[in-house]
């Protein structure tokens, strides 16, 4: 069996056209005018492939293909249709392609599983109605319920309930989300990587081993604010010179002081007052330490801790607060060798590697097991409008979630 | 002949309610309502002392004292009456006020100078309206012409032609402002430190020897943005732990690779796009480097630029944009040697210091011989509405000031 490149990309295009920014890259929110055309779009397409779809009350879409044996949990295929502000169109829609391209091609081919498979689209992958991401795969997993989305609110206001209601939906049953123990057998996951590595080393294929978990902090440091001019070198507490020092320090402790798999960022830096002709105040940043192992992470912190401390010992005051933090999340080996071997069956070289950045397939992988197969980022651009990956990789990537589901689903 | 604390005080409380913004610091632009009430009753205070007043196209304003040679020229005292936004009470009053007071008393005392004295009033001195400071003695030496003034804009959109105006100046004739050869025989301008030094050296009285030069220039570091989990710490061009590194060697270069009384600052950063799980793409910053001396910026500038290949051979690009130099200016030693003279007559120590702040003397040195006397501003502070000196270190300015004059009249 083989997918059909052209029908792939005529989907990614068709779903391209709900967009709220034309000319300005993907904006497509979760609950929006344009989610609602793309899921009457996906609803046609189910309804042409004859699939039983459920709605769960915050949105989740369920399209089974029915196997053989009704007494076998389905294994789920899919991604999300949402988008971040100024996106592109394949982050989360080629995953959502590739597994109805997977449905498309059985019935084609006249191939009844004998597990049920099931095209799944989460909705707000992405964070970006409420600042928090991944709102309906924690629904599903108990992550999130009726109190938490009370909590969630929208740039004009709004709660996530009232938002999603306003949308015609159910939030406040969000307990019958809950999946229940057994209900899914796994979960594949086929996503652009949005990183730099597959493209570098030149290769097509990544299978995912494990998605890192991450801990984001926001640093302080309060010195003293003076004349620029009037205040002589050895009179100065210059938080800026501190933080850059910590700075500096953050590079060289993720680069070569923790493991191989440990990366930490500083992506924002808010500097008081920010004036040419005045010595800083207060300057604060972010540090976004990730890796596969916790104990990495304990690792990064630790040494931050540490630096920080010779700052404090310098007589600058710096606080840490910390934003948040997930666990990191390993990949069942079951699904993981299925979606090597349905690779090894496409002849193509892959990379076993890791997610830095989460999925949908984070959350499954509490109630189920879980596997992800990336597909390259062209210099790693994602999040913006030149993303962009190769038509021939994406058929590529749907062809080997094709494979991995004709065995996990036999 | 001795000041009259009380006096100085009580003026210096008057002047403090032409007020923009009371509750909340000092504001009081140049050219606007709370500035004509502040001339209003200097103009007063000026008639009650029979001073002749002249105020000149852009509102320079020169108060007159005759002394008993008309042929001699004038001595100036005075600074400049208007302020930041949410500045403090004291910058640049403490200057009018002591000049005011050094006339009050030479009348009292019956006292004729052979030469006149002429308190002096300089018009935006702080930039206030249009981003440019000193503009009323940037008009009396020059430095700004009628195009110059036409070039400045303020928040509004008005020129600084329109904006003076309306105030009912005649900003047109700026031409007459412009100071003859040998007009003025020397200035000499009492202010508060604005730095921390005397405050911390439990000193009173600072005499200047020279106010320091500057440069500001902006540099640019262009890297590579990318996803903060998805790239692996060998696959980064960071700008911010670039600029990072260049902020550190800012601050060693000026705290131990050039002069005493170089300093440098790094204020203002901006980071884009400046969020928490995005590796930046590129980061500016401001470098204000100023010495006493043009070698000590010069050798400053020249140890960033080394710095700078550093991080451009790391492959980074770099660009460094000059945003203002002004030239050190050394004040007038037989000026010095008066205000010097006339500390010791007041039995106080005094430090021999530079000033790190630009002034109306600045400007006034490239005429006539010039000298500045500081006294303490607690904790530094200043531009802001924390901004005190003490009224016993205010009257000992203000007396050293009287003393001054007395020897430069004689």
């Amino acid at each position: 069996m083989q997918v059909n490149a052209e029908r792939i990309m005529k989907r990614i295009q068709d779903l391209a056209q709900f967009n709220a920014t034309p000319g300005q890259g993907i904006t497509r929110f979760s609950y929006s005018p344009q989610d609602a055309q793309a899921r009457a779009y996906l609803m046609e397409q189910f309804r042409e492939l004859g699939l039983t779809v459920r709605v769960d009350p915050m949105g989740n879409i369920r399209a089974r293909y029915d196997g053989t044996d009704p007494a076998l949990a389905p294994l789920w295929i899919g991604s999300h249709i949402d988008s971040v502000r100024h996106g592109g169109p394949y982050d989360g829609i080629v995953g959502v392609v590739g597994a109805l391209e997977t449905v498309s091609v059985f019935r084609e081919a006249g191939h009844r599983p004998r597990r049920s498979v099931e095209v799944v689209i989460f909705p707000e992958e992405e964070g970006s109605n409420f600042g928090t991401t991944m709102v309906g795969s924690k629904c599903l997993v108990g992550k999130l319920d009726l109190h938490g989305l009370e909590q969630l609110r929208a740039e004009d206001g709004r709660t996530c309930v009232q938002v999603a209601e306003d949308f015609g939906l159910h939030p406040r049953e969000v307990a019958k989300c809950r999946l229940q123990p057994g209900e899914v057998d796994a979960m594949v996951e086929l996503h652009i990587e949005q990183g730099i590595v597959l493209d570098r080393k030149g290769l097509r294929l990544g299978v995912v081993q494990a998605i890192a978990g991450m801990v984001t902090v926001r640093v302080t440091v309060t010195g003293e604010s003076n004349h620029a001019g009037a205040t002589p070198m050895d009179m100065r507490r210059d938080p800026l010179v501190a933080a850059a020092r910590l700075i500096g320090r953050v590079q060289e402790i993720a680069a070569s002081e923790c493991g191989k798999a440990t990366v930490a960022t500083v992506g924002e830096i808010l500097c008081s007052p920010n004036m040419p002709n005045v010595i800083p105040g207060q300057v604060s940043f972010t540090v976004d330490i990730r890796d596969i192992r916790d104990e990495g992470i304990d690792r990064a912190l630790e040494l931050l801790h540490q630096a920080i401390r010779e700052i404090t010992d310098a007589g600058f005051t710096v606080t840490v607060e910390t934003i948040g933090r997930n666990q990191p999340v390993a990949l069942t080996e079951r699904v993981v060798s299925a979606v090597r071997e349905a690779a090894e069956s496409c002849g193509a070289p892959y990379l076993d590697m890791n997610s830095g950045a989460v999925h949908d397939t984070s959350m499954l992988a509490l109630v189920t097991d879980v596997g992800m197969i990336f597909i390259p980022s062209v210099d790693g651009k994602s999040h913006n409008p030149q993303e962009y990956t190769a038509p021939e990789d994406i058929a590529l990537g749907c062809q080997v979630l094709l494979e991995t589901a004709l065995r996990l689903t036999a």
